[in-house]
């Protein structure tokens, strides 16, 4: 018998200490090479910047760097297990971030839970990179951190939890819908999940176009008025469910085109589903349990079905976004990552799936497609270069 | 004509967009990979830290990675030019820790000058770190940065400008001393530079057995009662120059044994040392300008010559000291580097000139003696197992 995946992951950890290494770009063999890297010669460099801080980009890391940065308060299905127990997770994101945008990424853990605290240690380490990629922060403060910090530094900061997903997901729906062929004005969205995804996908899916998306949480649907919302969740209240529906996910459900699960496994039975409206599409995202697994989803009469596992078709995962993201917006020096790039993303995303290859089992590409990270990363640049939201 | 050494260093780093990059130790070439090394295998790792925060050392880049902090405040001999401007010599720091001890190493820029803001910043990202080396960070706010983040934090802190220099300087003493054949106990020193590396290097003096120490700075000798002296001036001065000398550079080093220069190009004299003891020893240590030139000092007397330059004999170089000191506190996990530490580091670097070798011109090893990381790495290694200062 082999060793199951978690264990190989810490066999592997421990061999390699850790996923990623700092290595040197630069040739040391004696005293001339020393003084070229280093001393004296490191002072023209320095003055460069020290006159011009734009030409840190030119003479450092910075300009092909970024920080994949959490505090440990919601990692993976783990929840908050602190700064030093996320680290695997931020260094998985480096090694990918390597792997399939040749971005360099410096994994930080930020040992605090105060969000002015996270903010200003962001903000103060941020002249050493070229974007800030928050990683497994817990919602709603990591609304507050996101915001503040993009108000504060002229570099993309971007929430993987939020908009990797929101931009996966819109992805796979643009497929999905056409497959069923609706269109995305006239589809009512369920959103099970009021946290860092389910709120980031709402507001996407509304700047996509999608008029009507009832938003639930573990209390039931989300609606404008409600006093057990945070801060986020009003804001968010107030631009969906506009028909003020109140009760329970099931009731969410019924008439529904679309449910999209970021949430916890099994909340969904086969009858939430029988009371969607024909030709659902069912985004069962939770890890590693769906909200409904896949073969009973069907069963139930869903046309499409997507999940975040590699081991059953459709997975949408974040993996297919932020490599793109950052090498997008690293190479025109982009200052934010705003929602017409992410809408870009999505479509780029989507149409690296062929007309006559697209079918319920295949609306999303492998994240180990060649194409996926320079069809995210050209959509980043070509709104960018559009807008004229970059300075290089 | 080829280019100079400046023009060298600008192309080098604009060809290759500074001195490291981050490179992933893990395959991905499959979803079983991306499984291992991501989720859901991670979360193993994850869930063994959040149990026992010591496995980081194990699971992660923890142990084997250093953080290279400036604010760039005191920037080489530059001055305060600023975080961003101060990111090519904390590279190039990476890029030595890694060729000459294996040791990761990441540079950061802290964009704050206020010394409590500074230590929460670096506190915060500690998780990550197994020893924070502090770079070109100003006088005398470097001192009290360095001795709060030694009370908040288990893992060592090392300002190098500090400790390098003094751990270098009484390497190249030992030797010097040697020559002269004069004990180190009946020697006067003149320290010129009252800064991070004069003080620093006048405590470790004191902690190797010099009894007699006069530190100058710009306003002449340092003396204990004098107003214009900042916090950690006041404090050396109660320990230094108890015959309480008063009046200038010169006055200091009449009957001195030792001069060591931590200053400026070009303020001792011929006539300077000629008034010093017989077979004086002088470290003019300023870049790229020395205090004088070894050809004068030489003239004047001085029996034993070194600088901070490599092309002349004897350089005493900080390079000889910090990737040796994080290579030897990483392998055994010590708390912190204390004085026992860096005497012993001294030590070993001064014991790597055989005693047959040993001459005026030869008192210290080059930066590429491939011995001198390990003699200080087991110096560190050594002491730290004999009290006990280590967790591994």
């Amino acid at each position: 018998m082999g060793m199951n995946v978690k264990e190989k992951s810490l066999k592997l950890h421990r061999e390699k200490h850790g996923t990623i290494e700092v290595v040197g770009t630069m040739p040391l063999r004696n005293g001339d090479d020393l003084a070229v890297a280093y001393t004296p010669g490191v002072a023209g460099p320095c003055l460069e910047i020290a006159k011009d801080e734009e030409k840190a980009y030119e003479y450092t890391i910075k300009g092909k760097t970024v920080a994949v940065v959490t505090n440990g308060t919601a990692v993976l299905g783990l929840g908050n297990i602190g700064p030093a127990a996320g680290l695997p997770v931020v260094e998985g994101k480096a090694l990918l971030l390597k792997r399939f945008a040749n971005v360099n990424a410096i994994p930080i853990c930020v040992d605090s839970t105060d969000p002015d605290d996270i903010v200003n240690t962001i903000k103060n380490i941020a002249p050493g990179f070229g974007g800030i990629h928050l990683e497994d922060i817990k919602a709603p403060e990591c609304f507050y951190i996101e915001d503040k910090l993009k108000e504060e530094l002229d570099i993309p900061i971007y929430h993987d939890d939020q908009h990797g997903t929101a931009i996966a997901v819109l992805a796979g729906l643009y497929n999905a819908l056409k497959i069923v062929n609706k269109d995305i004005s006239d589809i009512k969205v369920v959103i099970n999940g009021a946290g860092a995804s389910g709120i980031a996908t709402a507001k996407l899916l509304i700047s996509a176009g999608v008029k009507n998306i009832v938003l639930c949480d573990i209390n039931g649907i989300v609606y404008e008025g409600d006093n057990c919302l945070n801060e986020p969740q009003k804001q968010i209240a107030k631009v969906t469910n506009r028909g003020l529906e109140k009760g329970t996910l099931k009731d969410a459900m019924k008439n529904a085109d679309v449910f999209i699960g970021v949430s916890a496994g099994n909340v969904v039975t086969g009858e939430m589903v029988e009371g969607m409206n024909k030709d659902s599409i069912i985004f069962a995202l939770a890890n590693p349990i769906p909200e409904i697994m896949p073969e009973e989803a069907k069963k139930a009469g869903a046309k499409v079905i997507a999940t975040g596992r590699s081991d059953f078709p459709n997975q949408i995962n974040n993996v297919l976004v932020f490599p793109g993201i950052f090498k997008g917006a690293l190479s025109v020096r982009a200052k934010e990552i705003c929602d017409e790039m992410k809408i870009a993303a999505a479509k780029g995303l989507a149409n690296l799936v062929k007309k006559d290859e697209l079918n319920e089992e295949y609306i999303i590409p492998s994240v180990f497609n060649r194409n996926v990270c320079d069809a995210v990363s050209k959509a980043v640049i070509d709104v960018a270069q559009k807008n004229n939201k970059f300075t290089a």
